[in-house]
Order: C-alpha cells, then sequence, then structure tokens
C-alpha cells in the first residue's frame, strides 16, 4: 500500500502528504498496485488558486454534477453555505475528511462529521467547481433575492431556448452548482453528498448526474477518449498547455467589465440523450458523414491523421465536399463560428434503461468559455439547426453557470469577491 | 503507452497478449501511467472455464448489470442467442471488438460490427456473467414456453416476498441476466450494449443498473472497501482462496440433483436504496449499534480488530450484549444462520436525486450461493424482519437468477447443458 489514503494522512503514516500537493495544474501521481487489483491514484489538485480546478486541469474518469436551489432568502446563509462548501472542497480535494473530527473522532453521541464512505481511499485526483446561475442573481420572474441582480455579469443569463430542444424542467438551471471529478466514482460521490449535506436547510438538490470516461481531452499529452458513438470526441480541444487560447476562451479578462468574475469562467451544461439503438444501426459510412472524421483514426474525412487540419474546401470525384458541410465538425469548428472556440470538459453517461427497453445513455457537455452568449450560444443555434447529428440525440437539459476565479488560500471562498 | 488496448491487439502491436491472459483466478495486471492521466488496467480474465468468471474473481470498481425479458418463443432462437452472446463475450473479456469486422473494417455501408466505444481501452478486466431467470422455465402464469419447465432446478425460484419489501416491478425479475464487471466504466457499459445489441428481435433489456465502489470483498488479499453508510462491507466473505467455502456455499455440486448446473451458482439481486439524509443525522453511536462494529476499523463492538471473531456473549456494564442481537452482522452472521454464508459481490450505486432534493443511492446487492432457498431466504427474511438497519433502507427490487457453469471452450456458450 503506497497510496497516501485519508487515513494515512489522518494518521500521521502517510508518505509525505507534502510532496504530493500539486502546484497549479501539474500533479504527482502516486499509484497501489497488486496482481489483483486495480490502481487508485493518490494525484491531487490544489483547491486553492487563481482559476478554480476542474477546468484546465486534466480530466478524470468520473464526474459526479449537481445543482442546487437556495431554499433561504438570507444573503448571510448564501454566503456562509459557499464558505462551508469552500471549506470542505479543500478537505476533500487533498484526501482529507470534512469536519473538525472527521468520520469516527467526534462526540459518540453526535452524527459524524465526514460521511466516510471515502475514508480509506486516496485523493484520487479529486477536483471541485463551484458555480453561481443567473437566478441566484434574479429568479425567472425578476426577484433579486439576495441583492445581487446589480452583479450580473455582462453577457450572462439563462441559455435562449434551441431549436429542436426537448427539455425535461426539472433537470434543467439552478441557483448553485458544483462538478466533482474524481479517479474514483465514490470520491465524487462523497464530495457532492458532502455539499448536499452542508447545504441543508439553506439549499437543496435540484438535479444531479454521474458521468464517465474522459469523453473530453484537456491536456495535449492526452490520447482522444471516445463518446457512445464510438467517435473520438474532442480532438480540437483547448489544451491546458494553450496558454494564448486558454485567455482568448476560457478564462474571463478584466477587460470583460466584471471584475469580481476575472480569472472565471462560464459554464454550458447540456444533457444530451443519444439514440443509441438507432445510430448502431446506420452504417459505417452515414457515421463518418455524421462526424466528418474517421471512426477509427478520428481523421478528417478530406485525409491525414487525428490532427490534421480539415480541408473544408477538398471534394470528391461526384464534386461533393470531403468533409459534409452538415457533418458535426464542419458547424462546430472554429472557421464556421467566426474562431470562436469553447474548452469541452463532457462526460459519457449510462442512466439505466427506459420502460421501452432502451438504455438512456449519451453525452453530459460542460463547455467552458470566457463568454457563452460569444462562443457557445451561437454555435448552438448553428448545430440545432443543421447538425446532422441532430437525427441521432436529444437534448435533454439546459444550463448556464458563471464560474468564480478560485479561492484565493484558506479561509477565502469561491465566490467572496462578489460579496465584497 | 504499455497497456494492451483494443487497437493494439487489432494491428498486431501489442506487448504480448497471450501473457496476459489469465488462467483461473489469477490475473496479470499492465498499468498505464503518466503524470497527468489515472491509470488503466489491462489485466484479463478468461471468459472460458469451469465457473463463469465475475464470481470469484477480484472485483473490479465497476458494475454495469441488466435483465433481459424475450420476445421470442421460439428455443432455437434463445439457443442462438446465448451462443451470440458466449462469443461476444470471449472476444470482449479478451480486449477485442466483438464480430467479425470490429467497429472499422466492415463494408462501408453496413453498421459496424462493433459499437466503437471501447476500441481504445484495454481489457480493464472485464468479466461478463450470464444468468437465467425463474420465468424463462416458467412464466408467472404457468407458460413453459421453451420447454424447459421440467429442468427448472430443485429449490430455484422466484425470491418470496419479504418483509417491508416496497418493489417496483419494472426492475424486478427477468428471464435472462448479464452482470458485467471492468476496471472502466465504459468498458463495462460496452458489455451490455454489445449484449443488448445482440438481442435486438430476440429479447430486450428490461432494466439496468450501474454500480461502482467494490463494496464487498472476494480477495483475502483485498483492503475491504466502503458502502455508502460509510461502514466497511464484507469483511466476513467467502474469498476466492477459501476452496471448502466456495464448494460448500457457492458453487453447485454433483450431489445437488441439476446436472447442468454443476460448477455454477445461484445469484439473489436487491436494488437496497438508503436514506442517506437520515442515517447522515444519526449519532456515530446508533451507526455502530446498527453494523454492531466500529466504523473506524470495523471491529466487532465486542473488541478486537476487524478480522476478530465477534463475541456476542460478550456483555458490558449495563448487562445488555455489546453487540446488539438486532444489528446487522447479529442477524446476518453464520452463527445465526445455522453455519451458511453466501458469497457477497454487492456495489455502491447512485442513480442521481428524486424530486425532493434527495440522493438516490445504496447497494446494489449482489449475493451468491449454492442454493438460494437454504442460504439467502432464511438470512434475507430474518433481516427483513428484525435488523436494526431497515430503518436506514428500502428494499426496492428483487430478482433471483441460475448462473451457469463456465462454457467450456471456443463454439461452447453458458447455458450448454441446459438445452443438450
Amino acid at each position: 500500500m503506497t497510496a497516501v489514503s485519508r487515513r494515512a494522512l489522518l494518521t500521521g503514516i502517510g508518505v509525505g502528504a507534502a510532496s504530493v500537493a500539486a502546484v497549479g495544474v501539474g500533479a504527482a501521481a502516486i499509484a497501489r498496485q497488486s496482481e489483483d487489483e486495480p490502481v487508485a491514484t493518490g494525484r491531487t489538485y490544489d483547491f486553492y488558486g487563481a482559476h478554480q480546478a476542474g477546468i484546465v486541469t486534466p480530466m478524470q474518469d468520473h464526474l459526479h454534477a449537481a445543482a442546487f436551489d437556495l431554499t433561504t432568502t438570507s444573503r448571510d446563509d448564501l454566503v456562509r453555505l459557499l464558505q462551508a462548501w469552500s471549506a470542505a472542497a479543500a478537505a476533500m480535494t487533498a484526501g482529507s475528511p470534512v469536519g473538525l473530527y472527521g468520520a469516527v473522532n467526534g462526540p459518540y453521541d453526535a452524527p459524524p462529521d465526514d460521511t466516510g464512505e471515502a475514508l480509506d481511499l486516496p485523493a484520487s485526483g479529486l477536483t471541485i467547481t463551484i458555480g453561481l446561475g443567473p437566478s441566484l442573481f434574479r429568479t425567472s420572474d425578476g426577484v433579486d433575492r439576495f441583492g445581487l441582480a446589480d452583479r450580473l455579469p455582462a453577457g450572462f443569463g439563462p441559455l435562449p431556448a434551441f431549436p429542436r430542444d426537448t427539455l425535461d424542467e426539472a433537470i434543467c438551471g439552478g441557483d448553485l452548482f458544483v462538478q466533482a471529478c474524481a479517479d474514483e466514482a465514490q470520491v465524487a460521490v462523497h464530495a457532492v453528498r458532502t455539499f448536499a449535506r452542508e447545504a441543508f436547510g439553506t439549499a437543496a438538490v435540484r438535479w444531479s448526474q454521474l458521468g464517465f470516461g474522459r469523453s473530453s481531452v484537456t491536456s495535449s499529452a492526452d490520447s482522444t477518449p471516445r463518446n457512445l458513438f464510438g467517435f473520438k470526441d474532442g480532438t480540437n480541444n483547448i489544451t491546458s498547455d494553450d496558454a494564448a487560447g486558454l485567455d482568448d476562451f476560457v478564462w474571463v479578462q478584466p477587460e470583460d467589465g466584471t471584475d469580481w468574475m476575472t480569472g472565471g469562467s462560464y459554464l454550458a451544461v447540456r444533457k444530451i440523450r443519444m439514440t443509441i439503438e438507432t445510430w448502431d444501426r446506420t452504417s459505417l459510412r452515414e457515421q463518418e458523414a455524421v462526424f466528418g472524421r474517421t471512426k477509427r483514426e478520428g481523421s478528417p474525412l478530406s485525409g491525414g491523421t487525428e490532427h490534421t487540419v480539415p480541408d473544408f474546401a477538398a471534394t470528391g470525384r461526384d464534386g461533393a465536399p470531403l468533409i459534409p458541410t452538415d457533418s458535426h465538425m464542419a458547424l462546430a469548428h472554429p472557421s464556421a463560428n467566426d474562431g470562436h472556440r469553447i474548452l469541452r470538459r463532457a462526460y459519457n453517461y449510462t442512466d439505466g434503461s427506459d420502460g421501452l427497453g432502451r438504455l438512456e445513455a449519451g453525452l453530459f457537455f460542460l463547455g467552458y468559455a470566457r463568454d457563452l452568449s460569444r462562443q457557445f450560444v451561437p454555435m448552438q443555434l448553428r448545430l440545432s439547426r443543421s447538425d446532422r447529428m441532430n437525427e441521432y440525440v436529444r437534448y435533454l437539459s439546459s444550463a448556464a453557470f458563471a464560474i468564480p476565479p478560485g479561492a484565493a488560500g484558506p479561509g477565502g471562498f469561491v465566490g467572496e469577491r462578489l460579496f465584497a
């Protein structure tokens, strides 16, 4: 057992906890190995910093995301919740239990501070990313519950209704948002459960979603994972080593005019069900035409390999474009979107099966952008209107969140500058 | 990249696929490591053998289980499905795509043989375990669709109604069952999806369930994982190195009188929702009394460490038993069950949240036994009547399956002897 577990950290028998604390985007990986067990990683990402972790940090295998609605109208309660969440997030991302006493050391006649299911697991690269919904600033019927209406960032609001949306309102929106990602599902679930517990009396879970499979790339060193259509997904993503791309397209800049958001980002959430059974009966030719890429390699249909720049002007012997103009790639490509890009951090999901024997599966899309109204909305509008993929997907949910910059350090909290 | 991926196997650039094929219960682990990526394992378990894999083989982190109802009354269709499933399972557990052509090499105008989402992933320790429900032999209204009624194993049938059950019929039972477990969720999901696809026109998915977290132990080398109550779960399980225990309590023996099941087992499935929010507000004292064990170490409340034999006669200063007689351990212990034991292979689950803001989470219980009617039913009856844990759980589903012995080798299939 060489991994740093919560227990080892507690009892002081770890292998130098400080040595595995990552600075910024980098991370140290410590792996437990045996013939019989899969390997768990003890890598950690700092919760504190200029940006929140979980955006450009490398994607982990597992997601548990949740949105909350506030049940209070007290601004102080809201601030206390964000403080409690930030403190809990700092502990959990370091591989420690939450609270003063953890799961086992508190008063015997009180509930344990920590729920305990992650007690022996390593930090597992946990990142916790906190967001604020447009309704926090002003409800859909115009109420300013927390005196925040005049701090609403310019250009930020609920996503518009897109053509072909078939939304379930119960899983749309939310006043607050948390994205927990980890190498172990149990660690991500523990984080969201802890947030829900801290929120008791202040906010209630509106919806939550599990995801898996690193369906996007956030580091240029990663190989590109596949979505549940079986295609590589995220080939052209903005990567963590593209500093200029991050400043241009992900991080809110001082000149954007919303000071408390500088260093933050905005997130678009869309639950996209795939009609797996229909897709699985379509030809390889049609599947590749839908994506504009080959299935095996992920190369543009204009030729080359995965990272070859697509040639949208190239035509075949019949004179038609090799990359169909209604393919997903053609419509989502920066060249079709005034050069705009977003940072994709999508996960695959499977919720079980519906009453008709079909698997409820698809893509839980998470896309980060410096300005959703300029980068995401026009692109999604174009896709919703014309994407050849629309025949095989249904958009089930939609949400937008402001993702404040990171908390500066212990005692600070995500969103602090909003309330200053 | 040192892991054996499906692509490497396909293109012959793997690192010696044969060298990682496990014989029996053992397995070789090959791990990919980098600073930025979690580690995926290339371990493999043979699909063919005297017993099906996925029972005593080491637990993987992820489960996708599904039950199917037959939509045909043709015995030949049923046999063809079991043949197709076995062939697909043999390919997938070896880390290969299914079908002649895989996901990318078939006719361009036909749907790909393999759906492709696991194409670049290693075998990930995938095991696929196939089961047959009581309704396959005779429906609840007595119809013998496949001429199998006289082959129903003695003592095998639907689980009885237990006190306090609040079952949702839509997620109970099923004619056929598959349990796919893997180190990567995407690999397990790919397996169930492939089974659903092979079943098209013959059987339809009745229910499916994802799980995570290795909530049970199947090897004495494993540390004991925790369930979502935060307690170690499966301390007293039958382990793969306990040959006598396996023969006594897991594998069907020749003297059990059902020749086609010799070497097989029986499976009880119960979806157990935990009322997390209530549990999280109970004292550490009450939580430990419910389990009969300490939360940190998992020691019996009569003293010692995790694997100390519990002393049910020990009393405290007040004269009351140190291990409450209605604790989960006291009621589930072999000493309270005529010495009977079962092999637990449960997973934690989280399905999202309900309309009241509560996390839908709990334990997806999978228990294997040589004879459910003697080993599982009396124990569950005792638990359903008296378990102190009942205040914190709801039983949502119930199912029983006969798990035939393993397929002998290529060309053979699970259940073959039933049709001989």
